[in-house]
């Protein structure tokens, strides 16, 4: 099967510099793959002609007139930029025209207009935002990431749902464990929404193995972890800085004098594997879970590789179907959930 | 000034093998300390006597019967263990007889056990918990790591109140800047008690910058930084589980062959520099800032030098009068606050 891929190309923090290569590396990694780049004043054309396009046939362009600036309000640009890039988008997905629309624009603008324009899958009150993250067993997927703040049980429950359809199906695990992210594992810790949600998770035919605290997100002990909104943020934020901040240091210690110099020399290699075992650009992608179609959302300070992640990420999702066993399963499941 | 530190040394994982050995070494680390360490059964004088307490003026021994246990309920161990040592320990301080207590013990029960001997200063409606974390900068503190969950608009300004006093005394800084986190630096985001507790931060007389994200922790912008107990625990136990699964996937690394062995070998020194700059033993001990004494809760599973450093936590706050200068400060913080 071939997969149309819309891509928001304009948008994130370097723009067609970026997207340009990830989108025409990703066609040659991915034979079936087609893509629709978004332009504006030709500055995708520009680019493409630059890096000379291997595939003319495969790529093409559309013109949109408008871009969500990155600090828009999403109402604000749900209202005022309907020939946006993120919209039009949107609109291809909507209409059949694309299979999948991937974006490192305004997250909050993404995820007002996906939904405006697709809508949630039935019995989806709210979509998440998932991703998957590194672990010590290979990685794990989180959610929600920031699209929900103040999330009540039922909702997280949803999360649950879906994380796990998008892991058994993404990731081809029959039954993929779920934990539920608070402050302790004991029963009596954490806030009434967690406690309340952890009931519905005991009561559904899920496989929950309980609360897990933040730690849990990199020993890899469960396979979906499911928290609100602002948690998921708080710990993905987290990880980004402290990440940051050890790289930086370690850099500077290798850079201290001429001994230390040469000792970074020879761990060149092994820094090489350990970067690319953690290497957040492996992960860029997250899944805006709950629509009805397939919206990505790449981190705005995406480069080539981390980019073409999330375009690739999309016609993984597409070729199993996300969307529609979430549909499928969702009914059942949450029959199962309530009773 | 001397010091006198009560320490609940039959506490955490590991129990008087590390507890005795760290108090020695405070012992020599700090000449204005005294210890009182809480024994049962002579598990301490047991470990005393295999170390030869060369300090035997400054070390006193007080027989404590029960102990609580790492799960025991809070509200359990404050009615059922009134001669535990933790209790004995908060009692020694509130009538004077200590000036502070360490102990790597049930944190909720230690929480709820100094609430109740020790009481919150006035204004104070409930404690935090508040550490010192490694940033890009030096460090941050950081508070409620944990104690309190949905925590009202006015408990975080109450937190933002006491960060800001603990740093500036004991950090010797005149006006600590403050973040409050959020998923995001923009107004609009994040739910309305983070937005509520902005405006009150931004109507007092605190050095409040505006909201921050996870990242900030480690890029050391701001001071402080103010979080519910449930974001502020994510954030804490995300960063311990990263770290851990990074020095497990570098240590796997350099040991794949000889060439990486020797490296590694090569790279030792600065492995151990790095090492010392992230160190979460030298940021061990976590302060329960609010109450009349001074609490200071070491991580359950700390080893000599990290217990030690918790005891040393305790001296400096001592010395530098934190309880007291809340206190006299939070009367006309608070009124600036809340005109």
């Amino acid at each position: 099967m071939t997969v149309t891929v819309a891509v928001d190309a304009m948008g994130g923090d370097h723009g067609p510099e970026v997207t340009v290569p990830a989108a025409l590396t990703a066609l040659q990694r991915e034979p079936d793959l087609d893509l629709i780049l978004f332009d504006r004043e030709q500055d995708i054309q520009v680019q493409l002609d630059v890096l000379a396009n291997p595939e003319p046939d495969r790529l093409s362009l559309v013109n949109a007139t408008q871009i969500v600036g990155m600090d828009e309000l999403p109402a604000q640009a749900l209202r005022g930029k309907k020939n946006s890039s993120m919209r039009v988008a949107t609109n291809l997905v909507k209409s059949g025209n694309a299979d999948a629309c991937v974006s490192a624009g305004n997250t909050g603008a993404l995820m007002a207009t996906s939904r405006f324009v697709l809508k949630t899958l039935p019995g989806i009150d709210r979509p998440a935002i998932v991703s998957a993250l590194p672990s010590l067993r290979g990685h794990i997927h989180m959610l929600d990431l920031g699209a929900n703040v103040d999330s009540p049980p039922e909702l997280l429950l949803q999360f649950a749902v879906m994380g796990s359809i998008l892991v058994k199906y993404v990731e081809d695990k029959p039954d993929p464990s779920i934990g539920l992210l608070n402050i302790g594992v004991e029963d009596i810790k954490g806030n009434e929404i967690v406690k309340r949600a952890a009931e519905l998770m005991r009561q559904s035919n899920l496989n929950y193995k309980g609360f897990v605290e933040g730690d849990a997100i990199y020993t890899g002990d469960v396979d979906v972890i499911v928290c609100d909104g602002f948690d998921g943020n708080v710990a993905l934020k987290t990880s980004e800085g402290l990440a940051q901040m050890i790289t930086h240091f370690m850099r500077e210690e290798y850079r201290r004098n001429l001994l230390t110099r040469l000792a970074g020399l020879i761990s060149l290699p092994v820094m090489k594997s350990l970067r690319k075992r953690v290497d957040h650009r492996r992960y860029n992608g997250a899944t805006l879970v709950g629509l009805r179609g397939t919206v990505i959302k790449s981190h705005g300070s995406a480069d080539v590789l981390a980019f073409r992640h999330a375009i690739l990420e999309a016609v993984t999702e597409v070729k199993h179907k996300v969307p529609k066993h979430i549909s499928e399963e969702l009914t059942d499941m949450m029959k199962a959930a309530v009773t």
